[in-house]
């Protein structure tokens, strides 16, 4: 067994020690004689799992009591119609527009009511953040929309805009447990789970109770009522358990780590390495502004297509995986999730050194 | 490591070769250095096994070219809306009410038009399967609605019902791939794959191309749209990747078993082996009326609420587990699905003829 460093967007990379487990765990988890796979969602051994795995995660985030933690399936793109369906009672949001993710949110709200888009920087291929300190906030906006982090353009909310009292929701699934957060700034805190915290398929909803509604718009199906799932603890028919298992694990290899703070350090530490050797390279160039910078996302070009694809051939022939950029921004993308190892991006610069000494 | 027989109704027993193929494949899958749940859902290595997925299930089922098979997220409940949202052209449509499940799918759908309930068996706490040959089927009816399989009941339609030439749809959960089945008879079948096929938070529907719309009912979710899915392969957004591995290493099981004739034969030797002891035992008798018996789900009590719970408590400390029957049933229920070995149904008979001796 040899492993690469995986520098894919989602999914990702996920820590070394919770895949261990997992398959260590696999036909026998700890003495049921079963795999959490085949284990009953109302069992007590999974009560036990999910259980744990909300406390875990409201103890790193430090989420107040009156948000309810949600486990729910369909990724973000299904998050895009759950908001304003229960969200809109006055039929209204503003959204910024930050990137394809944010687009496609603001695009699937507007089949449900007024949507304006306040902002945004598609001008630029999305290359940066727009000033958010003084937009023309919808007198009876329901919630103002954010992608925090932008995993294909790297780019990153380093100050929330400014909501004039308005909700604030956001789709932080690439910048998931990555740094700490103030829940309390948050109507709804959500993410796909499939790039910082476990395997595709779960995505958790962080919401204030006062918006659950359980009078959502009408035709809202009854698994996209936030309130459904509310009310039976994320049990309302059978959860997505083992993704779940596994986003428990990695809680409580968080927590080992020292929480929150202490991964804010290691992956500003693990985003400087690469980004201070960008600002001196000849021949690669980040493209994003840099105040802008995402920690987890981060995307670089030669400027020359041929180099780039040998760039990356070269790259994943040396065990350094899925550099690739997205279409939309070419060239090259290494995404460094918390479970990426200081050494990986490392490897990743001495390459990039060598690589541009061959060809220079 | 010691392995129990677990008869849970689902998430339920897996073949344990294919957990331990997991298991050995977890840190590096096939010489790619990462997890099925690290890869891109877009690489090369996830493209095979999701392909080979579909592949595997159209040859074990026989499925016809003008089906789609789709996996999808959100369990069966959320195919109780997206049904109607994408089917309901005249609004019309048509359930037999064999069950709980069966019951919410009708509920849900009132949501959306004018829903009929064309028989039910409450009136006898759905023990049976009513008479279907000759039903009220509505002029304009979009479709007529089944549970094929009542994993609470423990029914099942051994003849489908005349549907007077309208499209069928079956929710086909709990005897998912357990014996074959004709495809070109129904519109969809569908069914979370929890108790037959893999880990709960996959969904598999294979549809009839011609229901395929681009016009679902006003305000339907893009993600709750079949067609965003059937023209993407499945591939719209991130979808739950690691659980369609393991219903893809489920699907060669099947296949290196014989396939679903073989299983077929073996789930009806293993039923027998129970039915032909509850029908002669003095203690244990059956809830379901006999022609209507399912192979996957065998509910039984004894009269005596406290010697059930009795049972229940013997049966765990001997290996046998999670054989509480549904609350709205009563008693015990034994899930015997394709990956329960003979042994385990012919160890539940001798535990159970043991009981009936000391508890004469």
């Amino acid at each position: 067994m040899s492993r690469v460093y995986n520098f894919s967007a989602g999914p990702a990379v996920l820590p070394e020690e919770v895949l261990k487990e997992a398959a260590d765990e696999m036909l026998d988890y700890k003495g049921t004689g079963m795999s959490v796979m085949e284990m009953s969602h109302r069992s007590k051994a999974y009560d036990t799992i999910i259980k744990e795995a909300e406390a875990d995660l409201r103890d790193l985030m430090n989420i107040p009591d009156n948000y309810k933690v949600l486990f729910l399936q369909g990724g973000a793109s299904q998050q895009f119609a759950m908001i304003p369906m229960n969200l809109m009672k006055n039929k209204v949001a503003d959204y910024i527009v930050t990137g394809q993710w944010a687009k496609k949110a603001y695009q699937e709200a507007s089949k449900y009511g007024k949507v304006n888009k306040i902002a945004s920087s598609e001008d630029e291929t999305f290359s940066y953040i727009p000033d958010c300190s003084d937009l023309p906030i919808s007198e009876d906006a329901d919630y103002v929309y954010i992608c925090e982090n932008n995993t294909i353009y790297g780019t990153k909310f380093k100050t929330l805009p400014n909501t004039k009292g308005k909700t604030l929701v956001a789709d932080v699934s690439s910048c998931f447990l990555s740094e700490p957060m103030d829940v309390s700034k948050y109507g709804i805190i959500y993410g796909g789970v499939q790039k910082n915290i476990g395997p595709a398929g779960v995505v958790i909803v962080i919401i204030r109770e006062d918006l659950i509604t359980d009078e959502p718009l009408p035709g809202t199906p009854t698994m996209l009522t936030y309130k459904t799932h509310a009310d039976a603890d994320s049990l309302y028919n059978t959860p997505p358990a083992y993704g779940i298992y596994i986003c428990g694990k990695v809680f409580k290899w968080l927590k080992k780590m020292g929480g929150l703070e202490v991964m804010k350090q290691r992956n500003e530490e693990k985003a400087k390495i690469l980004y201070d050797f960008l600002d001196q390279s000849k021949l690669f160039k980040g493209t994003v502004r840099k105040e802008d910078r995402s920690l987890m996302n981060v995307p670089f070009v030669t400027g020359n297509e041929e180099l780039d694809a040998k760039f990356v051939k070269e790259a994943k022939e040396a065990g350094l995986e899925n550099l690739k950029g997205h279409r939309t921004v070419g060239g090259m993308r290494a995404s460094i999730y918390n479970a990426m190892p200081k050494e990986g991006v490392e490897a990743l610069v001495a390459f990039m050194k060598k690589f541009e000494e061959e060809n220079a």
